[in-house]
């Protein structure tokens, strides 16, 4: 185990500014259980952009040349924080020139591409996570415990959504992640991507989708452009769901729905009990089990805090409460220490693979209308 | 018009208490705009439960053999509340001498003895409605007119529910709803049903469905019976709706859903806002209308009171709330006006056929694991 | 025992139609365990009034003194919904004349109009009750089980509200409620005595009180009239509570409260644990209990159904839902039965003199801006 | 104004940890607007608890002594974090020495203690701020300025609460917040100071306040201690308030309340609409304005984010949601550019110095029983 992770980030946008925020305070807060780390050098394609985050967040140096991170000797860790259609062959290169590659979800804006980055990842031998930062989240982390003890019995529906209204209005001109070509679909790889990770995370791998995609506005303008895009990707998605344990789920998405902000959430049933979790009260989780109690059995309410996993990173008592922010402190906090080579990262890439696979099959399912079954795993990566 | 109703119920089981008390208080909560109605017959087939009903309710006589219900000449309104496999021989007989008829939900077990009651009411001329009661409910019609006056914009997805766990104990015996001869389906008929003809009321026709079934609990013990049952019949499903307008739904049911007890409800989706409705909140509404108020939009919780539709039905204050029985209430007002000519009655057997038309279609789909079209409609009965 | 109880009413209103549509059910919702009833006879003071209720509910005659009713050789159960300035005559003479007498909330507009009703009942010794309904209703029920139980431990502290918008339009014309020679006090008597009776029901005698009353909208029309009333009685209320137990406590009314529907609710907190009511979620019940499980204690919300009691009176399935009405329901099933001589009566009078004593109490408080003592009590009446 | 502010921290427990996480990231929050800070140097007491402090948060010096804090030439912003009794000594100390000082909540342990540190900071003419971050929270600016544009109409009642469970067990042992020689008062102080606060901010100044003090847990084991502690603080607390305006109010505050995390909350009534928010919903408020729209009104549940005050210091979407860490950034950004000279601060010394004259009259009514009216003021320091 290395005593320091040098850290290279490509791409600074919003994830980028959420990472670096991340990284700032990574090992006060872990503090004293990381490595040190070093904000080595941020990469963007515009180099002002780079330049700016540099001087914001620290970053010892800005290039506008992404290959300047993943090949650079000075950098153990390369964070990919870019538009899905650039995380294939950062991620790529990253992985070849040795480095840990963090990626940010999803994994790659096609089946095919996120074959190539587990296939070189796998090959080149190194570590890798996809930042799946909502199981990462302490009450999603207690869900999943409470589940593997068996405080809900077998697990026999999942049920996903996560519903923004982000694209509600058809007059806002959108940008790359309503390009197909680009993003490689909408809602279902943007948001969906998310909840078919906890469907894994929670219920085990899939066996079998089918889909349902809508594009309810066809038409927007585009960012920074008179054109008009006719859009090709979905803005809402309802997915059917088969788990290999026989178990059965749906996920719905929607970019445009009315009323919802950033509305994620699950519900986990068993034969003895269930487990519900929404955004809107993130720090909580819902938790029922069948008979505990006769005649005052009832969803339960658990508020997260420093008896929960995760829970005790910031602060001493339960409901003071995380933020949106806080997720990447303990997603980021476990790639370094898998880049240190003191834990095994996962979300890997080959979970984010899985993903893709998924969403990839649910693509097929919406165009014939059929069931498409997921290949057997005699394990899996999560 | 005439001045007098002389109502027939056909079963005395739990829905012949639910109607049996509403008839008894429906002149006095409806003053004055109610023909007067008399409780004239009750039917069992077992002889003692139909006179315990009689002297329990007020029913005037008690009968063993239905046939003297829908063929009395002193009754005007045959009420069919009895097992799902008895509504069709019992309602088509009515229909054939003459009565109103007026049938519990789902209207049959199969789409042919649908049709068949269909086409015996529409030949005979008489009036007929299937008391799906929660498009009754004070808060549901106050979102219809919401959703008529333009208050959410176009629809554009609905997303409906009906989960209880009545059945997540696979020790407890069951009866007739779980033996697919006489129930016909499982969750989807019993519960589905009800959000299958929500979905029609506020979305309007459907063009296609596409359904997944499961039997989660597959063997169960038979009521007053030493034997067990396997079971062949859903105790869940997944149902994705297209509907003739273009928009895109889904129903989701469940009969042994941890945790869940009377849980139907719906979300309606437009292109300028939403509506929400849940029945842990019965007598509210939750309404969303984007950009209504800059940067303050959000859901608001309208509480139904006397200036909802309904809603003045009993009391005068909003929040003092109604409870299940009171739907029929309204439900059972609407068929006695009917049947005195003073109004049209809905919902029609037509719509039930169109529910059953939908259910029919799901258990195909189910079958086939395809999308199953439903017939355009170049009108509705709703 | 007797086997049938004649029923007279004093008072043909709101209370009037919900207590007559109780009645009118009473026997069929109980069966078979209550004595038969008859709807003797009805008393208003306008006769129209009261000739209307008659033909509406059913009661047998009609008449505008309602001396007939307390001084009928033909009635045994005087029922009392008068507005609160004509409770005492009417109680005292049913008294007098050997009545049970059954008297709506609270009991009188003055302690001394309370004290002389109590005696009259006592002297009389004829059964009597008071028609505190909130105390009736199930989930409430069920959390007197609880904590008696000792489900939440000693308890510490009882919060209880009660706020309705009402009275916020200052332009609206106002009744009897805001004139305090009729009513007594205002928000405080009206609503507030409801949740007085629920703090002792759930948490014992009183023995001291402070309070402040506002009156928020000092002069409003009056109805039917072109003057305008200065306000003299609260329109919200702020009271302290002091139980003889050593637990504290508050409650809070309003009557101009903004977005407040029908919000009465309490929160009872114990060493042990706590317990939450608010009618919006009216069929259920939040409980905690500390420590219960490791890590995973949180308010559970028991939906009430027919294994609580008092559930069971209508649905054989739990979140179905009881509304305002049913509440009737319980309550006067109890001052059947009591009235038949098969039950003691509760809440009786003396209860609503407590309550009586309290309100009296809070205005001298609020006068003196000080602690007003109760008199120690060697048992409770509840 | 400067462009540098050079920050001493006085202080590094849990408060200490929160402070230091902010500082390290409050320039890339608030970039560019703010000044260049340094982490300049942190004192303890235990020093070994100051060296991990400056080595785990970048603090460039560590010390034991404060005085090298508040007297530091090389310091411009002095940070106060300690327990309350020892606020005054080192305010005092710093503002005579001609720094900023910001200081934890409440502002000091006594009323005369506070006095003193206002009139030392109006003295010396430095800058101060006193942290109630709950009022720089991003839902609760949004209510101030709802109120302040008459969304709500004229104010008439305030309701504001803190319960937390923390010290319900009786057997837990407690350390200085139970020791009334260090912390002044209990409850009421600790976390009511901060509903006080509230109340001021969103309503105005307080005229008079009632109150009742209750110890529910009168003996408690020391930490780090075999001795019992025969507690002198309030663990519960009622306070009535009366604002200067005419409007009426209430407090109310739990250390032991079963089931209560970190449940602080308030509802503001007017009379033509209310507010309310609670931090189990920390990024949403509830907003209601009567009549708005007919017979439609209710309460509306606005998600805060980027569109409103301050939901725009991290992320481009509302619902994303900020935490309890989040609002450091916000109070302690504003501390930084008002000793930069680019703002006033608020809350000041003065808001402080308020909050502690309402404690103070309240502890002095919880002894009489009495109202305690508090000096009418010729203009407000909020």
């Amino acid at each position: 185990m290395v005593d320091v992770v040098r850290i290279g980030l490509v791409g600074c946008g919003f994830m980028g500014k959420a990472h670096s925020l991340s990284y700032r305070n990574l090992e006060a807060v872990h503090w004293p259980k990381l490595p040190r780390i070093e904000l080595t050098r941020v990469a963007d394609a515009i180099e002002s952009v780079a330049r700016e985050g540099a001087e914001r967040y620290g970053w010892q140096s800005a290039v506008d040349d992404w290959r300047s991170v993943t090949r650079g000797t000075d950098i153990d860790l390369v964070d990919i924080v870019t538009p899905n259609d650039l995380h294939a062959e950062a991620a790529i290169d990253a992985a070849e020139h040795g480095k840990f590659v963090l990626c940010e979800k999803p994994l790659a804006n096609s089946l095919e591409a996120a074959q190539r980055m587990y296939d070189a990842v796998a090959k080149a031998g190194v570590g890798n996570q996809v930042n799946f930062v909502f199981r990462k989240w302490p009450a999603v982390v207690l869900a999943k415990r409470l589940i593997d003890d068996g405080h809900i019995g077998a697990v026999t529906r999942f049920r996903g959504w996560y519903f923004v209204e982000d694209a509600l209005d058809a007059n806002q001109p959108v940008g790359w992640r309503f390009d197909k070509t680009r993003a490689g679909s909408g809602s279902i790889g943007d948001i969906g991507s998310h909840v078919i990770d906890l469907a894994r995370y929670l219920a085990g791998d899939l066996s079998a989708v089918l889909a349902r995609l809508e594009t309810v506005v066809p038409v927007r303008p585009v960012r920074g452009s008179s054109k008009v895009l006719r859009v090709a990707v979905d803005d809402a998605a309802d997915i059917l769901l088969r788990f290999a344990s026989g178990a059965s789920g749906s996920i719905q998405t929607g970019w445009a729905a009315a009323g919802h902000r950033n509305d994620i959430g699950f519900e986990v049933a068993g034969d003895e009990g269930a487990i519900r979790f929404g955004w809107e009260r993130a720090n909580e989780l819902e938790w029922y089990r069948a008979g505990a109690q006769d005649g005052l059995s009832g969803f339960q309410t658990i508020v997260v805090g420093p008896d929960h996993p995760g829970g005790d990173l910031l602060w001493p008592a339960a409901g003071l409460g995380l933020g949106y922010g806080d997720a990447f402190l303990i997603s980021l906090g476990d790639a370094v220490n898998a880049a240190a080579g003191s834990a095994v990262s996962a979300p890997s890439f080959l979970d984010g693979l899985r993903v893709c696979e998924v969403t990839d099959a649910a693509l097929r399912s919406a165009d014939t209308g059929t069931w498409i079954s997921l290949p057997a795993r005699s394990h899996t990566g999560a």
